[in-house]
């Protein structure tokens, strides 16, 4: 479905003004009024680029796809003009709206109406702005080896409701693009809006000039990785804290996740909490895995493999007790992870309280329980799970205060060579 | 280890003026001369933040990452002035240099030389230029269940060379982060420098202004994500057309290859893959995975997801005959994957053949022989691996011009609806 042109749609890209920023809203701009409690009084989130004066946040959807979106352009693959027919994409499930949807400050990081634009928003959409969804909820079989594995071991049990004999886990997932409130991101992060906008302009080399030149845009789409979440039971349990919740909140690591890497233990105890999940659903509960793209701690694949090479050649070999040191020295920073935007998934889905953690990071412990989220029992991996390579890392994630049912190594045992080296 | 101040240094973020773009270079930025022979001559890539004047590029390192080091200098964790200490990080194996590294147009959206700066660049790193690598390579263990199957199954033998008894594969693997030579890139999609500056500005709503002002800056470093290389056997055997080598080009889906989803082919066919490139080790060749971050044929998960709802409740059922049109209807065109830039990463590697390629997609097959390289066999996922509800998407494939070396379907069998409904 493509859309007629409209007086302000932009010139074809080989003629006309080149605008550098603007300094003022279109007239036709809805107003976003963050957090206010219904649709109507919120306002579409409009980050279309074919219609430069409906647009009233900085950025464009898709996340970094949007750099794919314009090469589509160029290379005459895709109109500027095309608008989406979301005709049958609905959400398989409803999630919200919950009262954390308007509670101040609670949700910055993404729109909570995103998945529901076409409906909450269908007046502005006949009125012809071209609203996007954010957000999107379908149903998924899981089919994990080591699912199969707990089957065949008799850990899992299937039930043709959770779990199938064919080993599919049945789940209703979600996939959710970065939406930021500046105002609210800046008071997360301890800095003012001002600084906020400044820093994110000149620190990526002077990306998105409306940071700094368009204050009255508070909400910015930033080109990055989103979100997944993969519900095992029902999305409507997770707002009831009487009902048992398992979670964990997972950061990619493609090396582990697809590759299987034994460096670190981030595949194992991924599967192991999709097996507490399932368990969870089984007897009663649900579970939620909350998978952000936040590859090597958000530094990237190359600092993350720098870091590897230097840990793994390093005098005294690869020890629990240098551990961070290597990262801090390559990155400047042990971690650029920011756990404290993460919870604001959770309050999307109306969590309250999470009964069994899957995840043994104070880090991620301190975000959720700061933003207000109950957490009873925290489940730490299985000492099975760790691959002999990733006890450096354990090891000094202990010692740095993650959580731990057993003992927390002391300097001797951080100060053992127990990785491997780079021969072998 | 931070490096002093000097005069251009950037002010702190609450004072001093804000420059919204830039209309010509600074003094000190070495030049860049794409395709140059010889690395004094190219010139190292400068994406530095903190020394203006040194700037060489658009943009700045780690991709998307970017954005999260904005962040961390934001909330005050992260030193702007940061210099890496490189110190251990060098690449485990060399590659290259290769005659293809300097090639006319056959290199355009990697740095070749982007693994050993440290080195080619020593004499500008200690001139005082921030000069970062945009490659990292190391080694790793790859550990599949899929693989310990094979084992178990007698498809595949430990050899305590490449494949260990405990049934890790033993890989050399790099991490490649994008750099554009936007002539180059131009030139792949069939457009004007000018043309592309031009839209990837303004369709991305406003990224980067210096696209379009700084038109001598001919590289870009995108905020997307980049490509990780697994290689298995020795890096040194790819450029020779004698000794045998089994690739596969594989494109990111988080919901299969981390999540095992069964709508699709794309873990069981990357494992499969995984298991010929350990075959063609030992049998005395070379095996290579090149792993790219294009989730959702570059879509991104969110319009993923919208269109599976779309596909299954459309009206007849979820058909291979309407495969490729649901995707069009939300996203304007079926793919934005690109596979004009794929083979950059293969002339890196200084590849001239592929002798099995483990891939059934037409796109790809064109982008690689029409680069340079010579195909031999196409390997096609066994049947055996295709899960039920992933049919359609076979099916839609291959009457498409996939690669089979079955029948193609016909009419009647594409109009079959073979995906499963989203109540189950």
């Amino acid at each position: 479905m493509t859309s007629d042109l409209s007086p302000d749609a932009l010139p074809p890209a080989s003629s006309g003004h080149i605008r550098l920023t603007s300094h003022s809203g279109g007239l036709d701009a809805l107003p976003i009024r963050w957090g206010a409690p219904t649709p109507a009084e919120r306002g579409p989130v409009v980050g279309t680029t074919s219609r430069r004066s409906h647009r009233n946040v900085i950025g464009t959807h898709s996340g970094s796809y949007s750099v794919y979106r314009a090469l589509a352009v160029a290379a005459g693959a895709l109109s500027r003009e095309h608008r989406a027919d979301l005709t049958d994409t609905a959400p398989t499930d409803v999630v919200g709206p919950h009262p954390q949807w308007s509670e101040p400050d609670r949700i910055v990081s993404l729109d909570p109406w995103g998945a529901v634009t076409s409906d909450v928003f269908a007046d502005r959409l006949a009125a012809g702005h071209d609203i996007r969804p954010t957000i999107a909820i379908t149903k998924a079989h899981v089919i994990l080896p080591e699912i199969a594995d707990a089957i065949a071991q008799g850990r899992l049990r299937p039930d043709g409701r959770f779990l199938l004999d064919s080993g599919a886990a049945l789940v209703t997932k979600a996939a959710v693009e970065p939406v930021w409130y500046l105002p609210g991101v800046a008071q997360r992060f301890g800095c003012t809006e001002a600084a906020l906008r400044r820093v994110l302009f000149e620190e990526t080399g002077g990306m998105y000039p409306e940071l700094v030149t368009r204050s009255d845009l508070e909400v910015f789409l930033p080109p990055i990785g989103g979100q997944t979440v993969y519900i095992f039971g029902s999305a409507t349990d997770l707002v009831n804290p009487e009902v048992e919740l398992t979670a964990r909140v997972h950061d990619e690591c493609n090396g582990s996740d697809v590759f299987g890497s034994d460096i670190c233990t981030c595949r194992p105890y991924l599967t192991h909490a999709i097996e507490e999940c399932i368990l969870c659903a089984q007897r009663g509960g649900v579970g939620l895995v909350a998978y952000s793209r936040k590859e090597g701690r958000a530094l990237g694949e190359v600092t993350k493999f720098l870091v590897y090479n230097a840990r793994k050649r390093q005098v005294g070999g690869d020890t629990a007790e240098q551990y961070f040191a290597r990262t801090e020295c390559v990155a400047g920073v042990q971690d650029m992870r920011f756990q404290e935007l993460m919870p604001d998934v959770l309050h999307w889905l109306g969590i309250r309280k999470i009964h069994r953690l899957v995840s043994m990071s104070n880090m991620k412990y301190d975000a959720i329980t700061g933003s207000g989220i109950e957490v009873g029992e925290r489940v730490n991996i299985p000492d099975e799970l760790i691959p002999a390579d990733a006890q450096v890392e354990i090891d000094a994630k202990m010692a740095a205060g993650y959580f731990t049912p057993g003992q927390v190594p002391d300097a001797a045992e951080l100060g053992k060579a127990k990785g491997r080296g780079l021969g072998t």
